[in-house]
This record gives C-alpha cells, structure tokens and sequence, in this order.
C-alpha cells in the first residue's frame, strides 16, 4: 500500500515519542524535519485569545526556510503568559539546535544524492522551526519532559510511513483514529533545468500528504485545529499560501463540531521543492491542479475530523442555495450545522425537516418563505414553504448514513455555500463533561 | 398558600384540558378569558418563519381589548401554509362564538359588582382573541378536536388558582414541572376616582402573574418561548408594551439553552384594570414600581425555564463586564453560555475557566488579553492574563451549585451585560434524538 503519511513527499522526516505529557503513556510529541529547508505558510485561529505556539509560529512562518516543526498534545499553552512564550520559543531552539547538531548524520543527509544538497545549512536557527501545541489551557509546559522528548523525537526520525503515523499519533488528543491522507498527481509539460544543460518538458509527479488532529473545539470560518500538510512540489511562497487557504477555506474551515475554535487552531504547509517540478511561480496550470489537489486532500481530512468529531456517529453536509450573497448562504449553513436539535435528529436517524426549517429561520439571512425548500439528499421533504409528501422510511434511512447531504433553498437568490457537521450523541456530552482540568 | 396562577389578578379566568392532540392525554388545550377586556401586548419571534398563530396574533394584538387568549401545546401549526392561518384564526372565532354565547352566565358575569361592569362587550370578535401554538412543526392541526376542547375549555373557565394551573398544564411540551410566578405590590399615592365624589389618595395592590413553557429551542436577544401574564393593573397599552418589552429583555430573552429560538415564542401581557388604580398614563413613580415587578417575575420564570432546560440538571449566569460596549457585552456573555464545552464542564463540576476564556475569545468582541479576568462567584480563577492560584475543591463546589455566576471581565471598557444557561447532559441528547417527527 502506497503510504498516506506526511513523510510519503520527498524531503521530509519525521517522528513522534512520548514525552511524558500524557498520563496515558501515549505519543504526545512529534517533529517534522525538512532537512533542505522547505517554504511555509500557515493559517492560525483567530480567536482573540491565542497560544503562545501560534504567537511564535505566526513570527517564525515569515522566515524563508522553515527546517522543522515540533508539536506537543496533551497541553495547549494556552493562557501561560510570558512564561509560555518563552517555553514555545525554547521548544523551537531545541530543536534548532539538535538539528544543527546531527547535520552530518546520515538522516539529516538522506537526501545526499540530490543535486540541491548544497541548499543544507550550516546552522539552524529558531525562527526557521515552528511550534503547535493542543491540549489542556493553562497549564505551563512540563519543559524538562519536552528538551528530552525533543531530543529522543530527534534521534528517532525516519522518512518511513511508521514515522510519519507515529508523528500523527503524537498529535491526537481526543480523536480516536489517526487522520492522514495523500494526493499524488503529475504536473505535465514542465520546464526542467538538467544541471546546466538546456531545457526539456518533462512530466514531474508531485505529492502532498497531510495530517490533522482533532474532533471538539472546531468551527468553519475562523481557522481549523491542528493540520500539518508536507508538499515535494517546488512553489513560491506567496502561492503556497494562497493555495492553503483556499484549501482549507473550503474543508476544515467549512466544518463545525461544536461551534467554536480554539486557541491553537494552527495549518501549516511546507514545501521541500525536491518534486523536481520547475517551481510554481504565477497562476498557472500547474498551480491550479496543485491548489486543486491540496483542496481535495484538505475535504478528505475535513470528513475524517468530522466522522471521528467527539462521540460523533455520522456525518452530514449543509448546502444552503438560493441564497442572496455567499455570506448568508455561509451563515445559513453553519447555524444549521451547528443547531443542537438538528445534530440530535441526525443522531436518532429523524427527518425532522423542522428543525432545518427553524435554524435557517432563526439565521439572521434573507430568506423568502413562500420558496423555501429542504432535501434530505435526493428526496424533497420540504417545497415551496410547506411540508412535502415524502416516504418517511426512505428519508430516515437517508440520515442513518454515515453521511447525507441536507441542501436547503432559501429562495432569496443564486449564491450558495455550505458546511459539513456531524451528529450530538450522549458520548460527546460523556467525553466533555468527564474531562477534568 | 397565595395563588401564583394567572388567575391571581383580578378579571381572569383561566382553563386547561385534554382534547387529543397529545397522544398522551397529557393536558393540550388552554384558555385565558377577561371578559371584562384586558389591555395586551405581546413579543414575538424574530424566527423569519413563523406560525401561523404568531402571524395571527401578531395582527389581533393591535385591537384595542383583548377578552381571550387561546393555546394549544403538542402541534405549533408553523410551516402548514394558508389552512394553518385559516385554522388559527378558526381558534379565536369559536372562542369568540363560544364567549358572545356565555355572555349572560354566571362566570362571564363574575365581576359583576364592579362598577366597570358596563364595559363588557355583547359580541366577541375573533381579533380580540389571541392564539398561540407549541409542539411539533410541520403537522396540520386537528381542528374538529381543537374546536370541541376550545368548547370544553369554556365549560371549565374558572378565576381558580387550579385553574391557572390547569391552563399551565395545558402549555407544557417537554417541561417536567408547571412554572409560574406572581408578584404583589403597592402603588402609593394613587389618585382613586370613586364614582363622581372628589379625588382621594389611596393605595392600591396590584398583582402580576406568569406562566411560561419552555424547555428547549430557546435563545435571547431574540423573543421568548410562550409566556403569559395577567396583571389588574390599569396601564395604557403603550407603556404596558414597553414595561414587558423591557421585562422580556432583561430575563427570557438573556436565557440560552440550545442558542435557537423556535417558529412559535410569543410573550403576551394582558391587563384587566380592575386593580383600581388610578391608571398608569405615564413613566411616573408607579409606572417604575409596575416595571420593575414585570420584571423580577419575568426574571423568575426565566430561572425556571433554565432549571428545567431539557436534560438539565444545573443553571448558571454569565456576567461580561469591562466590554467596549454593551452589544460586544451580551455577545460575549451568550457565545459562553452557549458553548457546548462550558455546558458539559458545569455538567461535570469542573471549574474549567479555559473554555470560558476560550469560548470569550472566539466571540468576535474586543478585549484586552493582558486585563482578561474570570471569576467563579467570588472565586478569581483567571487574573489580567493569566491562571490565578485558587482552590479546586472549592471551585468545583461552586459550579455543582444549582445555579452560579461566572464573571469574565474583558478588561476593554466598562460596558457590562449577563446571559443565563444551563448544563448539557446526555437527558437534552435522549430527549432530541428520540423525539421523532
């Protein structure tokens, strides 16, 4: 089987230990290495309150070359004053410095028979590694426990699949299976240097694999959770980020669990550039079928994050047409999504059109009521204002899947948008409601 | 014991019966009557759909005296098209039909000494009755049985405190307990007009009851759920509308429990005027003291919803001060209150002040991180910033409370605003996904 982890580009490493955050004895520290320097981009929570990862990490992501990323769960640092700032900076000189200090091992040189090995540098520095933390808020880092883990995390990189899974282990908090996915495809007709002889078209296969984390505290429109994605493609820094936020815009920022995000909501996207693709430079072809390819791997790790959201038992998605600006089709949706009658209907397998009805209502958007309509995905349940005739056996079987499709028209225009939620079991309340701070 | 029933004022009479739509036998048809013609205001939802009934009412209120309210639980009569409005105002013409025909017996004569009895009218008319529905959306009502329970309802009318209990009995879904309030006071110095002898000063008791049902769908800032209140009180019906106006607003409106309002929330007032009193024409001294009756009861009927939310086995109060402004205030205080996480943290006894500051933060309003405050009662539990030192085991003790407030202060202005909620428990979870349509 063709790995589905971040370590299936070229040019990346990675490992997850555990350091001792976590009663449990599970992996809670992870590193991405990208030995050769990768270019960034990042897209952060924008609750007002912030950990202080995503404070240095929003620094550090506008350094040219990024070398690494260290990520802890099981604390969030999160409301830790300067203390946390301090400790979120450490966590990225550590691992700066191990780094610099294994550049001549041979995992640090794995990709030694690259023409570009050249690139590596001599020293790394702490603004070009950075830092996300999920977990607990308000509690300071138990740095001891993390220098180690850091440092073992190190000594433990490898570009294989395990690796890669181990990173994604290291990752979880609540989510009760790892989330990976990977897209490969080719950038036909592309200009590549050979040393330097002339130029040829030649067809370059890149990779994009990413990993999230995840399943309470997650809302559309604000930012995602934890999210890292590694790409072999060559790109520029500027398109790199456009290409992200275009793709996690419309997966993770389009789903919604519970309706708010965290303080560590944080994606990060680096490429090593090693595809051997003629870099990415303008809007071109290429760059579509890659902002494409990322878009599409981002909706698949949306509907994981969504499918293992806490005591979730199904799926379903939102569209909201007819509406009459994006914005209100977009809010439509959410409220419906995140409508607690709904998402227990969905739980008891219901078709209960009315509470889709009544959240769109409630929404606050422009809706003409004489045209509004509801589908439970092909069947009509709801036309023209007034309850339709519909096979109530057909349409509860429809919620009973893993996932449907709820689609809503507001009648008020032509824009549309939608969301993904899933269902409000006991075992969400359960899970929430034991955890103790 | 006083009567806390919505007969306690004078001029009421009120009815509760069963008459089929409730597969239970539970009590679902009710009636207020003031044959001597009430004063009335009423809020409504600002769903954009809405019942029929609100529709109705919405246009019947603006009559000068209303001499009945109608109500039906276990059907709300919303998204049934042009026959729901046909059938909601077939309610108030066969309680007007049924009231015009018991004009002369004994219980439409039940005020008889008083001097107003001249006021009563020979013909009711549908618009001076006001409807309102509760229950499952989407569903036809049955009129042939609603037609005789109105009848059998009339049959029962009495000015009994078992009677206003009835009536309450009969506006129950998914309450557990009735919930009524009444409050009595004093306004002094009133000017009496006694027949056409010279003016004397005289005290005057008014009384104010309230009756609510509510237990789910139920959001502020918006209306309501149904509520009902009869007050002898004279008041010109402009300052009775604003009094509950600002009543409303000041405690079912700040009362989150699943952060939706339904299709059906109505608030109605009705004042009979025969307290006395000289009648309040103006924002004096005892229209204040009217004022502020209205809304401590409507303040303790909101606290009984919250008790009573659906699955709830706790409430709390969210105070937000030092806000920019009072709107970034209650927006703050209803974004907590609303959060999933705080709901099952109070659920579970756990003082997690992170999902507050978290939940604070996410709401979209300014504050200043370095001033950020929260507190649990009296407890400091979050300090300009950061994790203040504190107790556990008594915060814990606090939050297991029947009800406790949590202070979050944005440190970002001196504008204040509160919200009430209440805890989430696998029952609101049993309760909505086994309730099917």
């Amino acid at each position: 089987m063709t790995s589905n982890a971040i370590t299936a580009p070229k040019g990346f490493l990675a490992a997850g230990v555990h350091c001792g955050i976590k009663e449990s004895g599970k992996l809670d520290l992870g590193l991405i290495v990208c030995p050769k320097g990768a270019t960034a981009a990042a897209v952060f929570t924008t609750n007002k309150i912030v950990s202080a990862a995503v404070d240095v990490s929003k620094k550090h992501v506008k350094s040219r070359k990024i070398y690494a990323v260290v990520v802890n769960s099981g604390n969030a640092n999160a409301c830790t004053g300067k203390k946390g700032i301090n400790d979120a900076i450490t966590m990225c000189a550590g691992t700066a410095s191990l780094l610099t200090q294994a550049r001549d091992t041979r995992l640090l040189r794995f990709a030694r028979n690259d023409k570009a090995d050249g690139r590596r540098p001599t020293h790394y520095a702490p603004r070009n590694v950075l830092v996300a933390s999920t977990g607990i808020i308000g509690h300071q880092l138990p740095m001891e426990k993390i220098k180690a883990g850091i440092a073992k995390a190190a000594a433990k990189l490898s570009d294989s699949a395990q690796a890669g899974l181990d990173f994604t282990k290291a990752i979880m908090t609540t989510d009760t299976r790892p989330k990976q996915a990977v897209r490969r495809f080719t950038i036909a007709d592309c200009q590549l240097k050979i040393e330097n002889r002339k130029s040829k078209i030649e067809n370059r296969i890149i990779t994009i694999a990413g990993t999230t984390k995840g399943a309470g505290m997650i809302a559309p429109n604000m930012a995602t959770t934890l999210c890292f994605i590694t790409t072999d493609a060559a790109i520029t820094k500027p398109l790199l980020a456009k290409a992200l936020k275009y793709a996690i815009g419309n997966s993770l920022n389009k789903l919604t669990v519970d309706g708010h995000q965290s303080t560590n909501d944080t994606a990060i996207i680096l490429a090593s550039g090693l595809a051997g693709n003629r870099p990415i430079v303008s809007q071109c072809p290429p760059y579509k079928k890659f902002a494409g390819a990322l878009a599409d791997l981002c909706d698949d790790l949306a509907r994981q994050m969504a499918l293992d959201a806490e005591g979730a038992t199904r799926m379903f998605k939102v569209v909201v047409k007819g509406a009459s600006t994006k914005a209100d089709a977009a809010k439509a949706a959410r409220a419906i999504a995140n409508f607690p009658l709904v998402k227990c209907a969905v739980h008891g397998g219901d078709p209960n059109w009315g509470r889709i009805i009544c959240a769109a209502g409630s929404a606050g958007v422009k809706l003409n009521v004489n045209k509004l309509s509801c589908k439970l995905d092909a069947i009509t349940v709801f036309r023209n204002g007034a309850a339709a005739k519909f096979d109530r056996e057909s349409a509860g079987k429809v919620v009973l899947q893993t996932e449907h499709t709820m689609t809503v028209d507001l009648g008020a225009g032509s824009a549309s948008d939608f969301c993904y939620g899933c269902d409000l079991s006991a075992g969400y309340v359960r899970i929430n409601a034991e955890y103790h701070t």
